[in-house]
């Protein structure tokens, strides 16, 4: 049986309105009854499926998708699972992690109707389009890329303390030993190119750090382009200005699911107890004072910036409603706005998670409507290369 | 409209099966109606889609395959199209060879009724197996492969001489600098463990001097089993002993298509005046005597090695015929075995090409086959995965 999305979807989604971007989409997801032209243009963007996201994803990407899905006149995301085999999975908890990918991302606001919501590897032409732009990639081009840094530091990541990590890496880059890994952990960024390629995309919704991640993408549009006549269009960046959340434990470094330490991090179905203990253990600074000042306390502004967010707040407005308050008393303020912000959502994806089917079904007709977009794009490129 | 194939294929198939390797696979091939029971296993091989075949092909693995397709219960042939743009190639040409490459397949022998005979770029499953399987390979296990070796050696032959070329690669070697081609080059290893994986095939047909070839995917069906159940069997190498037919103008050189000699290489669609020609101008030595002596008079005994295999005799008959013959009156022999056997399949080649569509169908329906076979396993694979 169906679970009662669309009755409680719009709810959820009065919450994640309010956070959104800018004022421009703002105003077209809040009010699309004032219908507001969609801009032209096709966006998309991937997640892999780690399970329920934590604060930072919610904050920082799946706001934005949110928000983007109400502005772009196409939009796709997908639960990008051929990734998410660069590194080693279980088999059991991946199928589960996937689905509660799309519950949350429902739960989040993401609505079926306005984006093509889809997991990679039912869409076969991901990989038959990764395996082209390959012949048209060299190897030093994929060597120099920074992602592969990052990835292997992630596989690392979830075994070791930092320190311990980054000296290895740091060896490794010097060393010159940087693919040690599997096939697919230094192949994937051109499986990402295609990824965005295949649906012509226009935009892609990327972090202020993350913008060379689209060069990849970018440089084999035009080098498919020039040797096959013009055919993919040069996909932009769609740069986001959301705070970056922090982990709790560690506030230099961001919010991460496979932190090690479990108290740094605030999943979306985390309960009210729970959010209140690890917002409770949070690491301050020994000034009791409650104010914003990234660089010298990251920790008390962290909490600003997520009290700020889930209040939908300025930084300003919550330092102001922090005075007179100390730390101890400032985390019992955060974790309240935390808890409230969240509770809906936690709700809607335990009531989502009940219901396998119905998401599979979500996922089933997102595969369809991707594969509609996506083949004749494929099919195109088969006969430029010259196989048909 | 369809050219009669199956009429005059009885006629080449009897040239084919003439040369057939062992004793038993002519038998079987020879008299289908003993209804000599087929042995139990699947086959898999492919070969890339570089047009018409030439002497060396035709009597190495061709007539291996012709061989096969009447002793196995399930055979697949593959036009390797994903493999062939590891090289740039130009898309016109390439189509023009892979529909060349089916007619010539059917001219030699190859029976699509006994036969998957189908277009790897038409079966998604293999580029979706290879990303999976790409993601259990490991860099350095490919960085050891001889195959990359040999892959930039090819591609490097299309535009020097030899010489240069092997100081070239030693130097590349020396140097460690092996992956500066693209990604596709570097991995297709890893879709040539997709492609016989995909189908659960239990043997491949090899040359001794491939049997490395096979270990890969040898190697990811234990990975694969091992981690996620059993499901693939360890494919084994069916070790062919056809001659190698040397180049005829450098003859410590296997044939191949690609020499930058044009003298060097017979096709299996060279004109009578184009065999007679290339015979004449083959390198041999200053003795005037036909003798078998391939390591001091490696010339003198490939045009033996031809004649033998062309005329199906043996090497011994080969040279008794020589006997009273000069290298120059010999070779008129040679060219008239060579013709002999070739004219007919020339012709047919001839029919076939000038109906593309009938060798389109004959794909088409290949592809299907190929689909029907390779889903399953897929789906399975997905399965033990956790994609679904």
């Amino acid at each position: 049986m169906a679970l009662p999305v669309r009755t409680s979807f719009r709810h959820v989604r009065r919450f994640i309105q309010k956070f959104t971007i800018s004022r421009r989409s703002l105003s077209s997801a809040v009010r699309p009854d004032m219908k507001e032209p969609l801009l032209l243009g096709r966006v998309f963007s991937g997640i892999q499926p780690t399970g329920v996201p934590h604060l930072g994803n919610y904050l920082g990407a799946l706001g934005n998708w949110v928000s983007l899905q109400n502005q772009y006149s196409s939009v796709l995301y997908s639960i990008v699972d051929l990734h998410s085999i660069t590194q080693p999975q279980d088999p059991k908890l991946l199928r589960t992690n996937i689905l509660d990918m799309v519950a949350s991302l429902l739960a989040c606001g993401i609505d079926p109707r306005r984006a093509v919501l889809f997991q990679q590897s039912q869409v076969s032409e991901h990989a038959e389009l990764s395996w082209i732009l390959g012949c048209l990639t060299s190897m030093p081009r994929l060597r120099h890329l920074p992602q592969w840094k990052v990835r292997i530091y992630n596989v690392l990541l979830q075994k070791r303390s930092r320190k311990i990590i980054k000296q290895i890496i740091n060896n490794q880059m010097k060393s010159k030993q940087k693919n040690e890994g599997s096939v697919g952990l230094y192949t994937y960024p051109v499986l990402q190119a295609a990824d965005i390629l295949l649906y012509k995309s226009t935009h892609v919704p990327v972090g202020e750090d993350q913008v060379q991640h689209l060069e990849l993408a970018q440089d084999l549009a035009r080098i498919f382009n020039h040797r096959f006549g013009d055919l993919f269009p040069e996909p932009r960046a769609l740069l986001s200005s959301t705070r970056k959340i922090k982990s709790l434990r560690e506030p230099s470094a961001k919010m991460s699911k496979s932190d090690p330490q479990t108290m740094a991090t605030v999943f979306l179905t985390d309960s009210p107890d729970d959010v209140a203990l690890k917002i409770r253990r949070s690491v301050t600074d020994f000034t009791s004072e409650v104010t914003f000042d990234p660089e010298n306390r990251p920790g008390v502004s962290n909490l600003v910036s997520i009290h700020a967010a889930m209040a939908t707040i300025s930084v300003e407005e919550a330092v102001s409603q922090a005075t007179g308050l100390d730390t101890g008393a400032y985390k019992q303020l955060v974790t309240e706005a935390v808890v409230q912000r969240l509770t809906p959502i936690r709700l809607q994806v335990e009531r989502l998670r009940s219901d396998p089917a119905h998401l599979e079904h979500v996922l089933a007709q997102g595969a369809s409507r991707a594969r509609e977009l996506a083949a004749p794009v494929l099919e195109e490129v088969k006969q430029r290369v010259g196989f048909c």
